[in-house]
């Protein structure tokens, strides 16, 4: 069965991962997947959050944003509205966690990086995007820190990206786009390490509930997809 | 091995569903799990939310709350500080989701069914008990709604329920209370319908990542859990 | 003349007070009046508010919350809106100043103690039963801290309670449910200590404007129920 | 006993009524009650809140707030801060009520009267001299309307106006002034209708509770304040 | 050719200015121009903001705000609506950049200099106003430190006054009513020096662009303007 | 004298306008002037904001914000803040009134264009070169509106661009860069029409006030400025 967008069930889109995109930023990635194009951008901080202070351990966390037109019609300004939605604030957490359950944080010392991501264009998969770029930004803001002797080695354990696999039509299909995305019955998004462990699992029925044997192959189509994804950050990061 | 709390692996808290707890709401449910307390209402309103109106179709939702000394050491309250925290809104949009899986919203007709979830005493799974609760309370206004002649009949297609999981000292474990859930390396909720089926999964990493395999050990709990819980559902729903 | 719910003039609702009614607080209070009920849990915090620091003086205050749906029909939360109604923050810190009335601050030393009532059914004096719930469970958490070493001896000078007086249909009334409220003329609020002096009076004409001589008939009805309250509390305390 | 001030325990500081303060509101009053200063405006608005529409009544409310240099240091503006404080709720509230108590809202038609309260300057009793003041902004209001033909006659019943009393160093004294309200032990205002009857009491005991008999001086002291205030606000509409 | 208020084209308004207005503040001046009329009061406040610590430089800084009903229908208030708007915040930074250009930060040593601007009458030209009141309030300020010995010398360069110029029915005219303002095609601010050099000019098309030409004839209005203003500063300073 | 860019006094940075930056909005422009980056969007909504309901007039009006990292340290997020910065509200009121300034809003009909300036990087100049972009985006969207039959003819009366200029080192220098404009004595930001006309100016001395003289040589600068940057947009809209 073909899908809407001629892709083949478990292709992906293709990633394009272009790093030093804006020039202030210790780390400053844009990572478009298909029509997805989400600028992570790391700085790095001296210290760390007060309830953190004096453990001698460092901190990584994550912010999130649409810009207004990256939508098909416009989503309000958050700024504006004076607060985040909901949405925004579920993503960026997931963000936050994802990075730290890569990261040595003893080995980062009393440190914290910030990693940004706002997306300019959305055409579905925005939060896994986010994941994979801020991964790559993550890396060069710690090679800069190890250049400019604030550590001495890289705290990073693993690397780490994620994709999304739904149920469309009843069959399980990888890296959905915005169009396959309303129309599925259950959205999964799967954030894994580059060794090919679990860091997130996040699997929503939005129509028909879902059953073991879906689930199953869903993970399988996640697995494949992020290890595709794990090539293309190391590939970034040699270039 | 034994579980600190003295459980086995396999065997969740005992739980205990009042129904009619407070007078006022059309659905009103303490759930205890344990030493967790939630009380559960849900409130009929005619119409629905103007981003709705004029399809025909009705609205279940959810908001969530955590009394301040619900917890070992006062939480700050949210109206107070002026915002709910991202965890807060996390939880709420998965117990409005996780509801309204089992709803025919065509069938409920142009209403909306707003669903209070307020944790009195807070032992862990404060979330997955919510779900629990809430569906029987959501039922209870469901027949109130039949019986005053605003619907005919159910729109409720199954039951819903939740259970944590987690790995804890690299043993998949069900149900953890709140001293298990600090310590363990993976926590996961996992949301089913009184058939079996999956609504939600939610697995995350918080130490080590998780492989496949614990993942599948995990969600063969959950079934066990789930399970359990839905004939605690249908026990409370007849008395 | 008999009033709606059967009552006499100068008849309150029983009250029931539970001690201990959740685990983590120091103090926790279960006041039920009626079918009014206030859980009123007390925090001890070490240190007391920046304005305060130094002058070797402790800080008792309180919060005050309803739950959505405590009422009739489902009253927004406010921590969902953004803020605290006039009439919770005009009640909250009308509670602080009771209880502070009754407590030496120099003998608490730099503590302080928050006490957050939070009212699970309102049937009419929802601000009266929280001061009195607050009472007891301040007692508690002050004999916590004496059993901890934190102090010596209680800070506390005398009891404190209240209860709501008003104009019913022309005739002074003890204790207003929630109907006879809605139809009063005159609502009047009356803190006073356990050794029966006053330590707040809040009365307000509803509808007509109150003479002198009304005034001193609630004032006689609010001593005697007051005396009740203050055995109750005592009661509540021995056993 | 002779107070700080010099005045008689029962003599009130001299009060002043300007009329046409400012030029665009409906009703503009400067009151000045010894050296505090509010400035009290009436704005006429047709129609009346959402919650009030149909119901052939209107609506008198009223807002509150202190300029930032009206104190002895500098308060925060709350504009600024983001939001208005306890206290400033507080007193809007009992403008707002002790001002419909003396409007036949039937006789006001579908009409709303916002008063707006800016002290200028505050020595003590500026909630008080509020009330004082709006009244007088508020007849001057209802007189527009009636030469406007926006109503036939005048909604007022009675005049209204408010004074503080307190005990200081054990003596009943009255309306006091800042020196005198930040050492006494109970600040009590009280409002009342120029016929003599009682529309509000607030009492409290900053200090030491305080007895029936306290009371009972005090509110005679009350009756003649409010007394000697009617008579200034009848000459000043005169005028 | 007459304007509508019977001035000639370069005639500005008369303006008054009253120093220790209110008797709290450092500095209290209540400016008239013409109809408007604004009270701006300085707070000396001991120490910098945090960002400013430890460079051995003051601040002066500005707040602006309008009384709801200072203007021709109500404005609603800023602190009940939780934010400032965009204009008062661009009115109140414009203020503070004002001051400070004639100002010797170093010479005021770590203090701050709060001024508040706040209009009980709005006809035109309120920021300007509020800068040419505001200096006065400032330079009173001044004088307070030295005379507590906080200060040795002034720390002020120069004067400074704003005044409004405009395009009014195709000609320019100086220091602009409501009336005039609100049909203008131009609308212009401008800041000067007692010396007679710029702080800032800000110049708006409304309606039709300007031309150079255009701007030259406002710019000269305006040099008349503020001289006359200075020189009203001076001898108000030295009454 | 040379400018530490290199550039000569008169030379303003290399302009790049590309059209169809993203693919949703109406208009997308990037605008890079120098390293300053700023996406400008424009999106069609029907209708327009409720204030101007039945005028038969349409409404232009602008949003703007700058990503946290386009700058050289973090800049937070105001959505995280909960509300935009002065400095934020007081550009996005001069990008809408600007843009406004050359469009006939009869002939826009009842309908709204909104316009987002995200600054990606900004090496100063950022409100300017926002203006100058959004003219594009905006030239754009009318475009599509013409094109899809929502309006007959372009309601364009001109168009307009933006630069700054400002005295550094004691001369007057066109387009500073960060770093100029971070030591510069005057800043100022001159809004023109394509035929030449003045929208706006805003001229601040951030050091020393500056003269009539200075004023003249500035206002050549920018005058060629920004018939240069109209030629730019004029290509650009041809391409």
């Amino acid at each position: 069965m073909e899908r809407t967008n001629g892709r083949k069930a478990d292709e992906k889109r293709s990633v394009k991962i272009t790093r030093h995109f804006t020039k202030y930023a210790e780390g400053s990635v844009l990572i478009e997947d298909g029509e997805t194009q989400v600028l992570c951008t790391a700085s790095v901080i001296t210290g760390v959050p007060s309830w953190l202070k004096g453990r001698g351990e460092g901190w990584v966390t994550a912010e999130y944003g649409l810009l207004p037109r990256a939508t098909g019609t416009r989503t309000d300004r958050e700024a504006a509205k004076g607060k985040q939605t909901g949405r925004t604030q579920e993503i960026q957490r997931l963000i936050g966690r994802s990075l730290r359950a890569v990261i040595d944080r003893k080995a980062l010392g009393e440190n914290t990086i910030k990693i940004d991501c706002d997306v300019l264009q959305a055409d579905g998969g925005t939060r896994c995007a986010s994941i994979t770029g801020a991964y790559v930004a993550l890396a060069d803001a710690v090679n800069w820190m190890i250049s400019k002797g604030l550590i001495e080695k890289s705290p990073l354990k693993d690397s780490v990206s994620a994709i999304s696999v739904g149920m469309s039509e009843g069959q399980p299909v990888l890296d959905l786009d915005y169009v396959e995305d309303s129309s599925s019955d259950t959205d999964m998004n799967v954030v894994m390490t580059g060794s090919g462990a679990f860091v997130e699992i996040q699997g929503t029925a939005e129509g028909d509930p879902f059953t073991r044997d879906d689930l199953n192959r869903l993970l399988d189509l996640a697995e494949k997809g992020n290890k595709e994804l794990a090539e293309a950050q190391n590939e970034a990061l040699k270039a």
